[in-house]
């Protein structure tokens, strides 16, 4: 993205149609509160990971109505002219409050918090929703992907597979649970993750023949690259590669066939060959359990592609974006009172909301516990809302290795059953202190 | 985007690599034919629907390796100063042919046939991928929804749920298979198409009753906007609604409950009170079943959201970019040669290939016809193969609206046990022909 970009219009049109009759009946100007927040988790996963952090403040940043944007609205007649006039205005005035990027959550956990007048903050659902949605989707499925493989490395590959800028996210998403690299080049530029990636079969098929094109690949990239192997018979191709490259090989790859037992012959050859430092990876269709029943074949790292940018089964979470307070006049200090749906099968609590995680004696999470008042602090709780923006002031950026230290902290304070690849519970319970009950 | 976005770096890191040893072996410089096709169709689904052409050929106009783009891959040492060169002064030179934008397709079907050097065609299958592999996911799903509505208008609503980007490319693939608006504001923008969209549940919490609200968005959009009546008592609401819009009321919105049998309650309060004009929207976790399932209910629309953007169960197209041609030598005429990876459960025709439908004397498809040599014309034999760039020439573009009609006459012509939402074999058979057999 260039410096002229707007994410305004990354909106759903009735935010914009919302905007314009409160702004008529004065609500646009009621200090409100919304809430980000998860019903479920998917497919009976026992955590889930906030992501999107990071991207959502860019967004932020780059929301604003210029002139095209504006033009847009206008030649469209999608808002009048006192909300054009208003919206050219428009810059983010209040606070916001969300957990730490790569921290887990579960279902109620208030991870996004924004409160400022009714009008600032409804006009940020849409992005909010699709930039948590899609990046808490994929990083907590990487997350599981990265327990599976228990220390081995990760590539994610997965861009072929999504949205081309989907791709980019994801490969954030994922490097900040603990992948290692990324075969995305975007992703690279943009947020510094380490690349990877050598060669697919069509550079061999391009070449008069497998050693032709090993020849070539070992020109180019020196014998520490990795050489694909399994374009025709891969024990030969291994010969082939370990005559051309001698025991310095830097890795050879899988991408067919039983990939276990494929690799378990092609570690024994090239361990008779001497080329013991050669490492063996392995790709094709790879998801956390395929990981996981590789965990005894001598396999040194994984490419995923696929599985990880769709949420191997779960391409959303469904995180929703709330009115739960609102004042009833708009001086500064008008007191929040609670609002919610009355909805069926779907509890809504209304109210601000606060999230700490509660720990035993070891260190281990026993509880997420959403408060309905600023708790005071307390020896074994840990606080999960940082501060995002101050008075329209993005303070919470960071970087992308702070997410993915806070990551690795937050899955390891869970209890041992949280980091099983079989479906159940939540981890950990989610209980409502009421000040007030 | 704007004037300077370059696409080049969304892009597997490989294909750069791969690039460089061509260029150090000389293969770069082979003629080459790559393909892309699906080897299977997702879910049982009874054919796929292409979609992403015209974002692909704006992706190549703006496959550009420019300053910062090569500064990116000279500071982190991802390919050598002669590959840099050569990319500096990239543009694709070849040819590049594909199935219309909107036709249906079939396992085989030759979707897009790129054919210049291997440097020139190799590097674009990523971002080729992404583009074609998403919106194609997206129109599949898509198109199904529409058949399920059966001439009600449908509403594109999804953002929220899937990348903010997505997003976009979302509601321009489900116009193109029959929806009638989205929620998007940037699709809009980018692709004329109408955007549609009036209140949440958030409107109503933030005024201090419905009516309040009702009154509000009545004053701020005429009576003719669509009021949500399912936040407190649905019953209530619609007579408020009619109380406060008269007659004239455009619509009601029900997003919770039992859709069908509160919109047959709905529908009767409106007549009961003369609104016999207003219409009943219904939205809510709607995918092609449910949609269907509401078939006999007396509903004027309906809105998806989540099954749309995420493919309904199939976020992703297996659609793969395979090199099945290659030239020995580098002089423009030497023979283009057929060449496939060996492979297990994973058929591959090397060889470039032409696509056809065969159509019975009603006009109904019987056949996919997959040949390995360009046909002769034949009467019932429709040639699906449109040149979409023209020795480097994009030539191929189109308005959103070709796409939308073509896909109306595609799926038209399929045999009706296609357009059934249970899932089976393809609508037809993919026949492979040769010339010498």
């Amino acid at each position: 993205m260039t410096d002229d970009w707007s994410s305004a219009l990354l909106t759903d049109r009735y935010e914009l149609t919302m905007l314009q009759g409160a702004l008529r009946s004065g609500a646009a100007h009621r200090r409100t509160v919304f809430e980000m927040f998860a019903r479920r988790l998917p497919d009976e996963r026992r955590y889930g990971v906030v992501a999107g952090t990071g991207r959502f403040l860019e967004a932020l940043r780059d929301f604003r109505f210029d002139t095209p944007t504006l033009d847009f609205l206008s030649d469209n007649g999608i808002v009048d002219d006192s909300t054009l006039k208003w919206l050219a205005e428009y810059r983010f005035s209040g606070d916001i409050w969300g957990y730490g990027e790569g921290d887990v959550y579960f279902p109620g956990s208030p991870i996004l918090v924004v409160e400022g007048t009714f009008a600032e903050s409804v006009i940020l659902e849409t992005v909010a929703l699709s930039i948590f949605n899609h990046d808490s989707a994929i990083a907590s499925a990487a997350s599981r992907m990265v327990t599976a493989a228990n220390g081995r490395p990760l590539i994610e590959m997965g861009s072929r597979r999504t949205h081309e800028m989907s791709a980019v996210a994801a490969a954030r998403a994922a490097y900040l649970t603990g992948f290692a690299t990324t075969s995305n080049l975007e992703a690279g530029r943009r947020y510094g993750i380490p690349t990877a990636g050598t060669s697919a079969h069509a550079f061999v098929l391009a070449h008069d023949s497998e050693r032709h094109a090993f020849t070539a690949q070992l020109d180019a990239l020196g014998p520490e690259t990795t050489l694909l192997v399994d374009t025709f018979d891969v024990d030969r191709a291994v010969r082939t590669a370990i005559e051309l490259a001698g025991e310095k090989l830097g890795g050879v790859r899988l991408d067919s066939g039983d990939l276990g037992a494929t690799a378990a012959r092609v570690r024994d050859l090239l361990d008779q060959h001497g080329a013991t430092g050669t490492r063996v990876l392995v790709t094709g269709d790879l998801d956390e359990y395929a990981i996981q029943a590789l965990a005894i074949a001598p396999v040194d790292g994984y490419g995923v592609g696929t599985a990880l940018v769709t949420g191997s089964g779960s391409p959303t979470v469904s995180l929703v974006y709330k009115l739960v307070a609102r004042a009833r006049g708009t001086a500064p200090d008008d007191r929040l009172e609670p609002v919610a749906k009355r909805s069926v099968g779907k509890p809504s609590k209304g109210g601000r909301k606060w999230g700490s995680r509660r720990l035993d004696d070891q260190g281990v999470a026993t509880a997420e516990i959403v408060y309905d008042h600023e708790p005071e602090e307390e020896p074994g709780v840990r606080p999960l809302l940082r501060r995002l923006v101050d008075n329209g002031e993005i303070v919470g950026t960071e970087p992308l290795s702070a997410a993915r230290e806070r990551h690795k902290g937050a899955l390891a304070e869970l209890p041992e059953e949280a980091r099983r690849m079989s479906g159940g519970e939540p981890a950990i319970p989610t209980l409502f202190e009421r000040l007030h009950p």
